[in-house]
């Protein structure tokens, strides 16, 4: 059976990832610059109906060269997924580059030629998708999308749109604490049903018509799912789209800062 | 200034990448077939002038998903400019998959499941690329040519070809004696200098006409060529093409399979 790939940048696209901010804009001391910025994630081809803005690529972007591919895109591929949309989708985030801290974030997020060029993707994908639905994800993908609102293009279309707490935050929050953790699930569960129930009717034409299954307290079996092949650059592995453990940063200092380690799963050795 | 990139895989070779051997045929023992395959580097757009047939990838090919970008391709990337081809070229393997040692190589190639899968990327070179010269890279590559070049389609094109010397069989014979080392890459720009002259004359349309300059007994000065960005993914940051030591096998057995890291080279922090 044929393995699905992403094709890659067609135009308008291609004018926007061949022309990008890069170190000079997106300084090494805020930014991991020196990774090569990631660009997106899902449909491209007039096919998009619900566009999600994330905040910024991690390890397994980076590798993978897709965005929201480790635990942040698994969780938020099963949210995708509650509400009819399996393939229909496109992503795009805050940032293009993985932050260094997240000290200067909310800071950068205004930076003119920053703005400037997120405000290019988003005009490209309005003028090229049907979107129905914009889903941000966390504080700053809410701000980037009120920004490009309020410009002239953004004015003049009017989807859905539902801000959500980040895929992560509960791992960024709790700061290693299980119990803090577990109630920090909960607590975002919590907002994310309310988010599908807010967003759910502004989609009209979903991949599957599928009734609104809310979440629990926790995860359950099967509510994160694996990223699309569709999604992943030709020859990608399929472990790479299944698992969400499979990059890390390695080392201390520096050293950690210039180094990406990739570990195929146990499971996927023959 | 915009920074070029690969487009990728359109039409005939979209359906290649998406149907290809996997590790039923290219088996674990004698395979790393867990990273994925990895196809090709260089133009899919009609404009390729020289085929050149390698290997297999390794580390550095299995993160860039581009065949011959490490240590290889900047020494063919060199050879290639010698002959005034900067850009018009294509690359392809023998096999899809890194090896995982020597021993099954000889008899692996000739396996029907990769062999045919070989045949229709070449026939699909052939259909839609104007090649003038093949080169093929060590003993399994000028084979794979002659295989193809005995089919029916093979039989209806005459390039040019040569056999060169693999550009890291230096660093594979001579296991890490170093007088051993300069001899065996005396020996082998000696070989390509012969490559050279003799594959010259069939390429009637190089990008640069470039007086013919040979190899002394070492690498001069400018003689190792980075890739171009031409030939590697949007987002790829620049030192994967300038450098060619930024991925290694770590750990040791089973770890050290699993294993691949990359590492930022110092001069490319900010």
């Amino acid at each position: 059976m044929p393995t699905p790939f992403d094709p890659g940048y067609g135009a308008p696209f291609d004018a926007l990832v061949s022309s990008f901010p890069g170190p000079g804009v997106y300084t090494g001391s805020d930014f991991r610059s020196e990774w090569g910025p990631v660009f997106h994630r899902g449909r491209l081809d007039g096919t998009a109906r619900v566009l999600v803005i994330g905040q910024d690529p991690a390890q397994h972007e980076t590798i993978a060269r897709r965005i929201l591919v480790g635990e942040a895109g698994h969780r938020l591929q099963g949210f995708l997924f509650k509400l009819g949309i399996d393939r229909s989708y496109v992503m795009v985030n805050t940032f293009l580059y993985c932050l260094f801290g997240q000290g200067g974030a909310a800071g950068k997020a205004n930076v003119t030629p920053i703005v400037t060029y997120r405000h290019k993707w988003l005009d490209a994908i309005f003028d090229h998708e049907p979107i129905e639905a914009v889903v941000a994800l966390g504080m700053l993908a809410g701000q980037a999308w009120e920004k490009w609102s309020a410009t002239p293009k953004g004015k003049s279309v009017s989807p859905g749109f539902v801000k959500i707490t980040h895929p992560t935050q509960p791992e960024s929050a709790s700061g290693g604490n299980s119990a803090k953790h577990s109630q920090l699930i909960a607590a975002m569960l919590d907002n994310w049903n309310k988010g599908l129930q807010a967003i759910k009717p502004a989609i009209a034409t979903p991949d599957k018509n599928r009734p609104l299954k809310l979440y629990g307290s926790s995860f359950a079996a099967g509510e994160q799912k694996p990223i699309p092949m569709d999604d992943l650059p030709a020859g990608t592995p399929q472990w790479m789209a299944t698992d969400d453990g499979w990059a890390d940063r390695t080392g201390s200092g520096t050293v950690k800062r210039r180094t990406i380690t990739v570990t195929v799963p146990k499971s996927a050795l023959s």
